[in-house]
């Protein structure tokens, strides 16, 4: 099943979206329960929003050999969780916005697990029945931002440099999903997910130790490889097996 | 004016506190917009809730120069804001729930901004006018898990480790305000909010360079000193001027 979520007369609403891309629109939502309409509307004709706007944005910063060699960063050891804003997300097909002073500009294309149901002290075999399911991310970074201030706060969290969709999908098989991004359609990174370092169940398992996570929290899984340097104007697709593709410009602004 | 925030019947509801401690329930919130109604009831009588859940959870890290000498960090050069996680928010003389191997938890008491309207790109002037208020926010902190872990996310983020309250002041002069700490009755932290190294309007005039503040969003501004090592059956009480008490006590969990 894939959940959308879309803007009807300045309201957001979620809807099913079918194999022929058309959306069942629904009272309700996935986390607190539905009932399917009877209205029926094009993918084509709706305005997709976030898919989520999560109680608390989590995000896994070093969880792949090849980035964190590219951060310059040692091997974590166990699996500490971070933190990114809700300011920051921005739909499919909308424009990131870099700021005139915003000189390093990189895409990290992620998988990104949503959170069904209320969970606390999870074993390894009940996570799957708290995931609602995924959606694709892209962390955009500012590297120099990232290396001066103490935090990410501008780094990762400036206005539209979160973009996550189309939608969530049910049914994936997560353990063997290859993540492509593309710049104005040429490939500039690919990556498995079978070479994180700790997997979903763990972080899930070890997180749900010291808090309880609330559905709609969302874990964006972090990435791998590099990105070159972000033009105005480029166009990047993130692509992850059984997802779809999240496809963004990146638009330079003249204000400060 | 203050707003506070109850449970009514298993709703969450917003009502004005008068002088006499009578609250009287309004339709709505305090962020779009609300209506007096003509139930009167008594502050004794209702279970107060956290004042807000925001959007966004800032936090400042390190403002108070006593504080990041304990912490033995460098004095920061910019007003650079980390994040909180809203699981962790608590009420006013609801418990702080200490895990069995949480061996070092320290009490930071803070005064918390709460904003109250969309704001991007504000100059000094105009900050004010986008603050709805203040609370008061306790930042209770495992300090062996900040030293060790790769991220706040325990050591700041455990659930209950972020009591709040216990009402929303508007009327307050936060130039000159002074936090008072106690443990079982004795004073053991005391700073004023003239001590802040980054003011709450140089804080949010940068931040509203990158982001979009939002109404309910809060900002915790950091604290000063140094809290002893709490025990089971403490109870820590922040008072800050002009915004009242926050109570809780801690309480040592046998669940690991």
């Amino acid at each position: 099943m894939r959940w959308i979520r879309y803007n009807d007369d300045a309201q957001s609403r979620y809807g099913i979206l079918g194999d022929d891309d058309r959306i069942t629109a629904v009272n309700g939502n996935p986390f607190e329960g539905y009932e399917k309409t009877s209205t029926i509307l094009r993918l084509d004709d709706v305005q997709l929003e976030v898919p989520v706007i999560p109680p608390t944005f989590y995000a896994v910063g070093l969880n792949y050999v090849k980035h964190i060699s590219t951060e310059g960063k040692a091997i974590p050891t166990k699996p500490d969780v971070g933190y990114r804003a809700n300011n920051a997300l921005i739909a499919h097909d909308r424009d990131v916005i870099m700021p005139a002073d915003a000189t390093r500009v990189h895409y990290e294309g992620e998988l990104v697990v949503v959170i069904g149901k209320k969970a606390r002290n999870l074993r390894l075999d009940d996570v799957d029945a708290c995931i609602l399911g995924y959606t694709i991310g892209n962390d955009v970074s500012e590297r120099n931002w990232q290396a001066t201030d103490r935090t990410f706060w501008r780094a990762k969290n400036t206005d539209t440099f979160k973009p996550m969709g189309p939608w969530i999908s049910t049914q994936v098989d997560v353990a063997n999903m290859e993540t492509v991004v593309t710049v104005n359609g040429r490939e500039t990174t690919r990556f498995g997910t079978s070479d994180m370092l700790f997997g979903i169940k763990e972080f899930i398992v070890d997180m749900s130790r010291y808090l309880t996570l609330y559905p709609g929290d969302m874990i964006w899984m972090g990435t791998d490889g590099e990105s070159p340097n972000l033009q105005h104007g480029d166009t990047v697709e993130v692509t992850l097996t059984g997802l779809g593709t999240l496809t963004n410009r990146f638009v330079k602004t003249g204000e400060l």
